[in-house]
C-alpha cells in the first residue's frame, strides 16, 4: 500500500532495526516437547533446509514438570472429552464451568483463604487485582519492592494511585516508608521469590511490619507455589504466615504446569476484583481442560512432597557442580540457578553455542527482563533432569566458557548434603569423570 | 485482622453493596457442559441443598459449537498426550512450542497476511497490539468508533496517544476526522461486528477512506472469524477487503471454540508487537492443547461451510419466531439475537424466571457491558440448537414476558427463506403448535 507522505512501514522497520543494533532482538526457538521424554524436545531451526534436532531443555518454568504428569494429562483428556475444548464465554456469559469452580475451591483451600479467582495469566491477575484493590481503597499509597515483576508495576500504574518504592527486600527502608505514610490506606506489594536472582523475601518480617503499621499486603508467589511449603502453598506457607498476608497471587503455569494466574483472599476482596476488573469481566474463562489439569496438579502437590524434594536436590546438585567447575553461578536459597554473563552479545553467543554444539537449550536473559549489564543464562533444573544430565550440562558450559573466553571463578568445591545419604559429598569430580 | 483506624474490609464491603443497590451485582452460574449433548448442561445453583438441574444454554459465545467438535477435541487429546498440559514458559523462555507456531501459520494464511501472533486472550491482543502500534507511530492520532469494545479502549488509553471518537459506524463523521487530522499518522480502530447489537460495520468504506486519507487500519473481528467469509476469515473476507486492512484481530475463543486472541498483519508489524508489548513478553504461551484445538477448528472451518450455513439458518429462524410472537427482538444483519428489556432489574428477573421455570439459561446483559437503559437478553443460536428447541425458547419467553408484564410488539410474521427449500415460509405458527 503506497500512501504518500506517511510511510507507516518505515516506523516498524526502524523499531526492529533498533532492537537488533542493541542486541535485544529475540528469536523464539520452535520446540516440540515430548511429555514422556522431558527434558528432550525437537528443535526446528528457522529456514527450510535446517534439519530438526533433539535438544535438552534447561530453562523451563514448568519447574516440577507437572505439565507432563500422568494425572494432569489424564485430567485434561477427560475434561476435553466430557466438556469440550473451550469455556464458551466470559465468566458472566455462560463461561463459569464446573471445573473452574472446583479449581477455585481447591486454590482457596491451598492458601487457607475464603475464596479464590482464576485468570487467564499471572500477568492479568496482577494487573487486575492490584489496580482494582488500590482503586477501592481511598487515597491509597502503594509501597512497592524495587524489583517487582513487570505485571505488578503495570497493576500499580494502572491504579493511578500514589506509589513509593522500597529498596529490594530492605526492611528498614520499608519501615521508614510505612511510618512516613501515617494513617492513610497503604498497600504493600512484593514477591516472595524473585525469579531472575532467585532470592527470597523476608515475608514474615513484611507481615509483621504491615500489622504494626496497619498496611494491606499483596504477595506474588508465582515462582513458589507448588514448590515450597508442606502442601505447596509457597514461601508464605513455609514461613507460617499465609494468614497474615491479605492477598496471595499465584500461577498455574509454573509449579502447576498448565496456564493461568489466580488470587486467593477473603471473600469480599475476591468479590470486588471479580466485579470491577475489566480485564477479568471481558475475558473468556480458561477452558475446562486447563482448569481440570491445574486442579489435578494442585491436588497432587498438596499431598505429595516427592517432587519438591527431588526438585531441591537437583537444583542444589547443579549449583554445586557449577561452582566446583569455576562457573559464575549466583548464590541464592532457591531452585533458580542464574549464571552471570553480564553482556547481551556474549550471553546470546553462549546460548547459541550451547544449542548448536551441545544440543542444550537455555535462552539468553536480557533487557527488559533483567537490567543491562546483568545479562545471564538462567538454568532451571527439574525433578526429571538426571544427575548424569547435570554432569553433561556443566561440561558443556565449561566448553562454552572456554570458547568465548568468558571469565571463570576459582573453582570452589562446597560439599553437598544429599538427602538420600544424609551425608555431605563432593559430587562434582565424580560427575566430571563420568561425563568424560 | 483488627488494624485500628483504617478498616480495609469496610471499603470492599461498601463497593459490593453499591453494586447490589444498583442491580449490577453479577452471579455466575455454575454450568457443567456436556460436549456431546449441547445445548444441555448441568446447572448447580448456589447453596448446599439446591439440587443440580439440566438446563439448555442459549447464550454461548462458542457460536458454532466448535469447542465440542470431534476433530477439535481429538486434537486437544492428542496434544495433551504428546506434549503435556502446558507450554512451560513465555514465548522467549522455552515456551514457543511447535503447535503454537503451526497455529500462527494457519491464522496468517486464513487472513492472507504475512504473519500472525497468538495471545492468551482477545482482551490482551487488543491491549498489546493497539498500544504498541500507536506508540511506534510518531505523533499518532487514534480515530476510534464510539462503540468499540472495552479491550480496544484499554489499548487506546494505554498508548497515551491523542484520541478522537467517531459516531458509531458514521462514515461522514469518520471522513471529517480523517480530513481534519491532516498529514500526521492516523490509526483507525473499529470492529467488524458489534456483539451486543449485532450490527456490521461498513468495512469496505472504512478501507476506502483510510486509503484516501492515508490512515493505518486495525479491525477487531472477534465476533466474525470462523463465521463469515468463504473460509471463515470474517466480515473483511466476505467483503473482499482483507488485503486493505493493516491489522486483523480475532479470537480463538468464539467461532473457533477454544481460548486466546490473535493478530494477523505484515511481518514487520507482528515482529514489532512481539518485541515491544510487555503483556505478550511476560506471559506464558497458550498450552499446546489449546493451540492444537484452535488450529483444528481453523482448518476445519476453512474448508467446511456447513456450520456457517446452519448457524445463519438457526439465527434467522429464531429472529423470525421471536418477531412473529411479538417479542421485541432488535433487527440486525448478523447471528446475534438481542431481545430488549431496558431495565436492569426486569432483565435480571426475566433471566431468573427463564432459568427457574423453563430451564433455559440466558444471562442478563447489563452495565458496563451495555449502556444503562438498554439492558437485554442476548440470544446466540448455534448450529446445534434444533428447530424444536427454538420453538420451546420462544414459548418460554412469551410466558416470561406475560408474567413480568413486559411490553410486546404487535406480532409481525415476516416470511423466512429457508435454504433447504429455497422458498419463503411462515414457520412460527407451526412451531407454536408443535410446542403446545
Amino acid at each position: 500500500m503506497d500512501r504518500g507522505p506517511m510511510n507507516y512501514d518505515a516506523f516498524f522497520d526502524a523499531a526492529i532495526s533498533g532492537l537488533k543494533t542493541e542486541q535485544r532482538y529475540r528469536v523464539f526457538a520452535n520446540l516440540e516437547r515430548d511429555a514422556r521424554r522431558f527434558p528432550y524436545a525437537t528443535w526446528r531451526p528457522d529456514g527450510p533446509d535446517a534439519p530438526a534436532r533433539e535438544v535438552a531443555i534447561w530453562c523451563s518454568n514448568d519447574y516440577l514438570t507437572m505439565g507432563g504428569h500422568d494425572k494432569v494429562i489424564e485430567a485434561v483428556v477427560d475434561a476435553a472429552r466430557r466438556h469440550g475444548a473451550g469455556a464458551g464465554g466470559t465468566r458472566n456469559i455462560s463461561g463459569t464451568h464446573h471445573p473452574i469452580v472446583e479449581l477455585e475451591t481447591e486454590l482457596a483451600d491451598l492458601h487457607h483463604k475464603e475464596s479464590a479467582l482464576a485468570f487467564t495469566s499471572g500477568w492479568i491477575s496482577n494487573l487486575a487485582a492490584i489496580s482494582t484493590i488500590a482503586q477501592l481503597l481511598p487515597n491509597c499509597l502503594i509501597i512497592s519492592d524495587a524489583l517487582n515483576h513487570n505485571s505488578m508495576i503495570e497493576g500499580v500504574r494502572r491504579s493511578g494511585c500514589e506509589k513509593v518504592v522500597f529498596r529490594h527486600n530492605d526492611m528498614a527502608h520499608l519501615e521508614e516508608l510505612l511510618k512516613a505514610a501515617g494513617d492513610r490506606a497503604k498497600l504493600v506489594v512484593f514477591e516472595s521469590l524473585y525469579s531472575m536472582d532467585g532470592d527470597i523475601a523476608p515475608v514474615a518480617r513484611i507481615a509483621e511490619l504491615a500489622r504494626q503499621y496497619n498496611a494491606f499486603t499483596y504477595v506474588d508467589e508465582v515462582h513458589a507455589v507448588g514448590m515450597y511449603g508442606p502442601r505447596g502453598g509457597g514461601i508464605c506457607e513455609r514461613e507460617g504466615v499465609m494468614d497474615q498476608i491479605d492477598v496471595i497471587e499465584g500461577t498455574l503455569a509454573k509449579g502447576f504446569g498448565t496456564l493461568g494466574g489466580y488470587i486467593a483472599a477473603k471473600a469480599n476482596i475476591i468479590d470486588a476484583v471479580r466485579s470491577f476488573a475489566p480485564s477479568f469481566i471481558f475475558t473468556t474463562t480458561l477452558p475446562p481442560t486447563v482448569a481440570a489439569g491445574a486442579c489435578a496438579a494442585v491436588r497432587h502437590l498438596k499431598s505429595s512432597g516427592e517432587e519438591r524434594a527431588r526438585h531441591q536436590r537437583q537444583a542444589a546438585l547443579t549449583k554445586h557442580a557449577l561452582s566446583a567447575a569455576g562457573l559464575p553461578v549466583m548464590e541464592n536459597p532457591s531452585h533458580i540457578v542464574p549464571l552471570m554473563v553480564g553482556d547481551a552479545d556474549l550471553c546470546k553467543k553462549a546460548s547459541d553455542l550451547l544449542l548448536e554444539r551441545h544440543s542444550i537449550y537455555i535462552q539468553p536473559i536480557n533487557y527488559p527482563t533483567v537490567a543491562v549489564g546483568t545479562e545471564r543464562l538462567r538454568i532451571t533444573p527439574t525433578p526429571r533432569h538426571t544427575d548424569e544430565q547435570i554432569g553433561q550440562l556443566v561440561e558443556a558450559l565449561v566448553d562454552v566458557w572456554h570458547t568465548l573466553r568468558l571469565p571463570f571463578n576459582s573453582a570452589e568445591i562446597v560439599p553437598l548434603r544429599l538427602p538420600e545419604t544424609g551425608r555431605e559429598h563432593c559430587v562434582y569430580p565424580e560427575m566430571k569423570r563420568a561425563a568424560e
